[in-house]
């Protein structure tokens, strides 16, 4: 089923509001087996309303329109639908007064304003907005399905969700299957080469995208057929399953988290260049308390030496961004957090603070446990902000694989 | 100046990149004085192409397209322009030649597939890329002026600058002028109150907007007169001032950096909740190791009590979320990591672990100086992100506001 959107908001021209609304319906649509052909952002105006309408292409069966359903003089979605539709509509008493008891609970008294909210097409549909004032509208002209919803997200997904995602599953052929796999610490290039093999005898219908990022390279697959996508998937688990940290909204913290917690490990963060984005991610994830002990933030060098206790003498000989100093900053927070495992960064963000020796991205991470104490140094870019998140990425990842390692064992 | 934009690329109609060129061109046209009427995003297809072209609302005089300009046979918006504008490209042979340049002295070659690459209009214009291979295209067709630019974002935003922006200042009466003033610590509709009488005194061509964000409103205001926007700001700030903490771009941690450089304090922190995020943020700010020396993650007890020296009775009678915790915290970080200010905070994040006395969204926030110490309760929500978010900028407006009351003291 092929879906026309229209999206209606003058923030959206001026370009205030990003529209994730569009990505949004876009990717959810496509799981529900249709697509969307066509996309048109308009003011809040009735005539440009009118025009989108009738410029959508003939192939689009299904209309999909956003915003514009509020209750002020802007909101004209549903004045301009009522004509479109050639529809009168008629005042729901019973949902005002529904409207007016939801509010009196709270306090509220509702302003005539929003009256307007309570009117319902005699030809068309409403569609229930449990969040929210503002009801959806559906209706037929043409043979075209026209759907209307809120421009508010939250609101919009109820009604997709309930109505309109189920209305296309229903007239679809097949449903879209999409899967990413989540891989870090290879290059694009390196990844493409090493599934070239598999990409190779991919049979047809079966789409293979490499999605490069900073912090990674994601792989989405997609195909209407669920097996060649679970097939494929785990092919390329057996051929770089060392970088695959987790599939779809998976995050790397999430899995680090889940094998700690498997193994009833703990572990302590001893960052200077990061901050405290590292000890951030893994707090991210709810119940990181049962693995993760805390951290140290030696930011300065005094810290570096009173509260992590790194050698005076490592940080004048070796200087702060090295690897000496990096192996007594993760094996020290270790022992004075009480912790299994001791994580360190050091390194320059930038963009200032660079030397020839010691340029602007140059990053020593080290990982301890009280045996063996690995470090490695890594060279990322000149941005502060790409190389605090590269560097939390990789620390992170040094975990994920030693952890891996230690199963295997 | 009327601007019709068209995006086009399967991957944005899929929903899998947001557009954020639309917003980034909306609001760059909006300041150059012209304005974005309509926006149609489509598929990588000639035929779809010349329909959106041909369906552009009269009233705009210009068009923008982006995307479509790179090597692969996906990328037909150059073959479809050549078309429209009835054109015969020539190979340009300079060109060819200088690309080759450019990557042999990466020690790459140029493969054959980017030969289109080096065609050029007979009756149109090319705008130059200088930071990657495609260059952009200007035509004019019926009048109209179409510029056609790259999707790589940094490629797009090259090109707008360098050439479409210009054009519009050049033909817009008026160029708008938008500021943003952004303010935490207050709810929108207080907000809104306090300043109601200057905005009913605001006259006609004045826009004001509040944007409400849950960690801060932002007021919007946007005038072709910018001795409006001045003086308006100006009585804004005059009247809830002390909830400014900067305007347009500015970070909380941005203004909170200055303060600190300029009266040479330094700071350190204590974390529990938020686990970082509030040091991940100071360290944003590039010089921010002047004025912050580290911080301690306390997120179990057990590094409370050792690294922290909270006393083991105020754990075991008060809890680790409570003032007498957040106290200490903010007293004892001071003086474990040599700083003039102490910062801590502690607090339940959720979605689990709230009890009745102590729900999720529960959150105590201390500030000490060696003299006075400040502790503040707050309830925040159920939810985990929004939790942190909101918990590290209270912490950051706590500093900012006793750095004010500092200066008027």
């Amino acid at each position: 089923m092929n879906i026309a959107l229209i999206t209606i908001g003058n923030e959206l021209l001026a370009g205030f509001t990003v529209n994730t609304n569009a990505s949004w319906i876009g990717t959810y649509v496509l799981k529900a087996g249709g697509k969307v052909l066509w996309h048109q952002t308009i003011g809040d105006s009735k005539e440009e309303i009118h025009h989108a309408l009738m410029s959508v292409p003939s192939g689009c069966e299904t209309i999909i329109i956003t915003g514009g359903l509020g209750p002020t003089h802007d909101d004209v979605t549903a004045v301009a639908l009522y004509d479109y539709a050639e529809d009168s509509p008629v005042f729901d008493e019973a949902y005002w007064d529904n409207l007016q008891k939801r509010l009196s609970k709270r306090n509220m008294t509702l302003p005539d304003l929003n009256r307007n909210q309570a009117m319902r097409p005699q030809k068309g549909n409403v569609i229930d907005n449990p969040v929210g004032s503002a009801r959806g509208l559906h209706f037929i002209v043409d043979d075209k399905h026209i759907y209307a919803v809120p421009g508010v997200p939250r609101e919009m997904k109820e009604m997709m969700k309930s109505t309109i995602l189920p209305f296309i599953r229903q007239n679809s052929e097949n449903m879209l299957f999409v899967r990413t796999i989540r891989t870090t610490g290879i290059m694009e290039s390196a990844l493409a080469e090493k599934l070239a093999h598999i990409v190779q005898d991919t049979p047809n219908g079966l789409t293979i995208a490499f999605l490069p990022q900073f912090t990674g390279v994601d792989v989405r697959l997609s195909s209407h057929d669920e097996n060649r996508i679970k097939d494929l998937a785990e092919q390329i688990q057996s051929t770089v399953g060392k970088y695959i940290y987790g599939f779809d909204d998976d995050r790397l913290e999430d899995t680090i988290g889940e094998m700690l917690s498997g193994k009833s490990l703990t572990i302590a963060t001893a960052e200077s260049c990061t901050g405290g984005l590292i000890g951030h991610r893994i707090t991210n994830v709810s119940g990181s308390s049962s693995y993760y002990v805390g951290g140290i933030v030696s930011y300065s060098n005094d810290v570096k030496e009173s509260a992590l206790n790194v050698d005076h003498d490592v940080l004048e000989k070796h200087g702060a961004v090295s690897p000496e100093t990096a192996i007594q900053m993760a094996e020290n927070v270790r022992e004075v957090l009480h912790a299994d495992l001791g994580l360190s960064v050091t390194g320059i963000a930038g963009p200032t603070g660079g030397t020839k020796e010691k340029p602007v991205g140059l990053v020593y991470i080290a990982l301890a446990d009280g045996n063996n104490t690995i470090v490695k140094e890594f060279r990322f870019v000149k941005d502060r902000t790409l190389n605090k998140n590269a560097s939390s990425q990789t620390a992170l990842n040094m975990v994920r694989l030693y952890l891996m390692s230690k199963v295997n064992k």
